[in-house]
């Protein structure tokens, strides 16, 4: 059993704002956003982000619209440093777009972070310093006079090395650290003693930071502080009032929310809830909580798969299946009253309609999804769902986007036909969906060979009726060798996300069964299949699969043997 | 860029509780809790548990002290009612712990729970109807009297068919479907013309359940909600008040430990957050930001990650590594400047102070994990805890068979240096294991053609060392060419039981892992596993490495280049 916890841990103490107004506010505009998932975020990575993968997620958030991106920690870290060279001398940085460092208030480390900003045309110097009891007493020593000192000499030299490049147009930053854990009046203490450094107006604000470094106490709690700290903190015509949640306890998007509705015009995060052990707040999420009150958050998940796709390749984590808007099933009703409940509201709902599903709280279509109900195939058995008839009686093992893609064709018969579906059924809606037929397309005279460096020369001669299509390519294994064939052949761009392959059945019978999720051209994301007693026949047909599906001209516009 | 949403959704109403009392509450003791892991939980899975595993987490629940579990919705599932019927008939219900079951207002349905509960000592009777407006409209096609005659009407049966089973100690409890979206007053309505028909008293309570079905609005308009029907409801000081949070917009949890500042007295949940899309609202994050309050949640979470494996294999769905309090990384500091100040507080703390450590909200040792969280696995992780952290920290997924293979690998060495591994040291004696340096053999000149007759020829160089061996098949397809080379150039026999295949990573980097269930010679069977750029490759470096696990003698034997 748990030991008594009454004389380990204490509660919280409560601020007890008698007269707080955020429980009665309602939002009704986006805050400024700012992503730091280039620093938060990648220092707490099993594997930080290489440049690659870096800059990568830096185009995604600029797709996204973030206007405020915090790029690294510079002068912590000779990676980071060199991220920010890169993005200011390759002028990768657009023009509405400005980059954000952190930096501790140490000298050494201040000046190589104007180091690592040398010619950025805008850039906000973020400083912070401990100021929570315990970061005082036992880490830094330091009483509170002593951490005032410490912060408005260090926002002084901020100032005074910003005035040497005075091409950048430069915002600074401050962040008491641990506000969360630090009393109200000494937070403010602090804060005024910089803001009186630095002296902002209400033209050229600076931004005042309160992290919630760790999460320990409900988000009521941290609403009231955000509050306190908006309705007395000195010169707040001239701060962007920022906070920055963590999800210790698992609100954190609730107290992002509630700050927000507490005074904070601005807010610190990153995609999906990542970084230090439980992660920053997710922005994600409080964008289209925003979204679904009818404000616009002015940021763009149209396409939320594919910047998930990115994250989880960024990050190297996967998004978790029940994360809000984004995980695979969370549009997905398993329930039989509630598929028939969204089925007679659809019916009954016109386009004009606001929205009100029951069961979905956001139309998926909205980020680029489908209503992905996987169909009761069976009234008796309840719920099994389609893959599992699949794998028990053909052997499919379909990966789950691949299952939750399938779904909506399903759907799309079970509408058309009104009854329930058998496996037999079911069998021949994926034979037809995924072209296992392959459109009458043969693979011939395939041959693989590898060169001496390594790589692997394919060709392969494609038939359909009386045309042929030749294929030659190369690539690390065969699949890419024949995709960059196929791309020389048909002119269409063509990529694999992601694949699996199984056998189905044993010995001399024994075939095997691809799944690609595939890229075709810029934007489309759709899976192609193909089955073979070849492995490698079995996954350019899958190939084959995706680019049929997809309905783009290849073969008939090409040249005939 | 993502349409303006203000055509199709509008905000939540506030409610706009002047006198609201929630945001000054201090959470001093537990609420009742009610795990519907079974049910809700069960409902929302991919492939919903079978007998053993719904058994496994029941024997969990009951571990972890939850004295009221609802252990399904018979009346709507034949596997449901069969459950019932065991715990029942087989008396494995111990005698704190009460079991609940969930029932629409429909006669048939509730006739045929009553059947389900025969000869049950104890049993919460749960009771639903619809009652929000889009479902009265669009699904239902009943007006507001319409709503409030089905449920007293269905209330009265309820109560008649208990009276029949007098044996049994029973409570009724009663949710208006969709509480969060329905009509305060009407809510209130429903609700008392319930308690009416039931007459509970405060010796003999009903339960009166809310649930947010969907997560419509701010927790704070939860909390509104909860208080208001917490002083308006009719019979107070007879009713339990129960919520039943689920997590669309990201704030379950604070919407679950408001409703409880605002007067519930209960609240129902799964483990980990499982549920319908979002999920419901994670019981034992509630718990133990309890428990950090120096509350005593009355829940036993001090191995919490026996309790994880569990809910992963019942649910065959993962905890995401950054999920409170459970997840991989959350106890894990990868910023120097935590770990440092970590280190120091740690240094700095007697026994007996309270805890009061910077980035850590909880003591880690209070769950039995320890500071360093590198993902352990002891001896009784078992091969669910193996196969997660190849999965999650190298990218595998083994093979169920293989899994279990594996895992007696691990046990071995597990026994002789008897303690924990980390993902690591897994991966190390994966890699030994699997010989996945191939015993130094290299495959050259790998060349595969199809014949005229769609026949596939293989030829390869394998070398090791100075010495080379040529293999030269044919067969269906590349790996039945290969392993037919083999076989003629050593003389042993090998058939292909099974295998899967699938990609490490994307893009450039990505590799295939292929496994290979081998027979080996009359009768011994075994894996093989390979990783390569090209998935031909990876298939044939599988078949060698099940060749040398066999311990064949076969290259050494064969003739040199």
């Amino acid at each position: 059993m748990l030991h008594n916890p009454a004389s380990k841990y204490r509660a919280f103490a409560p601020v007890r704002l008698t007269d707080r107004t955020w429980p009665d506010a309602v939002l009704g505009k986006p805050p400024v956003w700012c992503s730091v998932d280039l620093r938060d975020g990648n220092q707490a990575l099993i594997e930080p982000m290489d440049p690659a993968r870096k800059l990568r997620m830096f185009e995604q958030l600029v797709r996204i619209g973030f206007k405020e991106i915090e790029i690294g920690f510079p002068s912590a870290s000779q990676a980071d440093f060199d991220f920010a060279r890169l993005l200011i001398e390759q002028n990768l940085i657009p023009a509405d777009v400005t980059v954000q460092v952190l930096t501790q208030a140490r000298d050494h480390l201040i000046e190589r972070t104007f180091e690592a900003l040398q010619g950025v045309p805008r850039a906000i110097v973020h400083l912070y310093n401990a100021t929570a009891p315990v970061m005082r007493q036992v880490v830094l020593g330091l009483d509170e006079d002593g951490i005032v000192e410490l912060a408005t000499t260090h926002a002084r030299l901020v100032s005074d090395l910003a005035a040497r490049q005075p091409a950048t147009q430069w915002t600074f930053q401050y962040s008491p650290e641990m506000f969360s854990g630090t009393e109200l009046a000494f937070s403010k203490r602090v804060v005024d003693a910089v803001t009186a450094v630095w002296q902002p107006t209400p033209e050229h604000k600076c931004i005042v930071n309160l992290p919630s470094t760790v999460e320990h106490s409900t988000p009521n709690i941290f609403a009231d502080m955000v509050e306190w700290m908006h309705r007395h903190l000195d010169r707040r015509d001239s701060i962007v009032l920022s906070v920055h949640p963590h999800n210790d306890r698992g609100t954190g998007t609730a107290a992002g929310e509630f700050a927000l509705m507490a005074g904070a015009d601005r807010i610190e995060g990153c995609l999906f809830g990542n970084g230090e052990r439980t992660g920053n707040v997710d922005v994600v999420n409080i964008a289209l909580n925003l979204y679904t009150q009818g404000v616009h958050p002015q940021l763009d998940f149209s396409d939320i798969d594919e910047i998930r796709r990115c994250v989880e390749h960024c990050n190297q984590l996967p998004v978790h299946p029940r994360h809000p808007y984004v995980g695979d099933l969370v549009y997905t009703s398993f329930s039989g009253s509630h598929q028939d409940a969204i089925k007679k509201a659809f019916a009954a709902r016109r386009e004009t309609d606001l929205w009100d599903m029951p069961y979905l709280p956001i139309d998926p279509k909205d980020l680029g999804r489908s209503y992905d109900a996987v169909i009761r195939v069976n009234s008796q058995s309840g719920k099994g769902g389609i893959s599992y008839l699949l794998e028990t009686e053909y052997g499919l093992e379909l990966p789950r986007r691949l299952q939750i893609e399938f779904s909506s064709s399903v759907q799309a018969v079970m509408d058309a036909q009104g009854q329930e579906l058998s496996a037999g059924d079911l069998w021949g809606i994926f034979e037809r969906e995924y072209r296992l037929g392959a459109g009458g397309v043969t693979v011939d005279h395939l041959a693989i060979n590898e060169r001496d460096d390594g790589r692997i020369g394919l060709q392969a001669t494609l038939r359909q009726g009386h045309r042929a299509l030749r294929v030659a390519g190369e690539g690390a294994g065969p699949v890419d060798a024949f995709v960059d064939g196929l791309q020389r052949a048909t002119g269409h761009q063509i990529s694999v996300l992601d694949y699996h392959e199984h056998a189905i059945g044993a010995g001399a019978q024994a075939r095997a069964a691809a799944y690609l999720e595939l890229r075709i051209g810029d934007t489309r994301t759709l899976f192609g299949v193909g089955i073979d007693a070849n492995i490698v026949t079995a996954s350019i047909k899958a190939v084959l699969s995706g680019l049929q599906r997809c309905g783009v001209a290849w073969f008939a516009t090409t040249a005939t043997a």
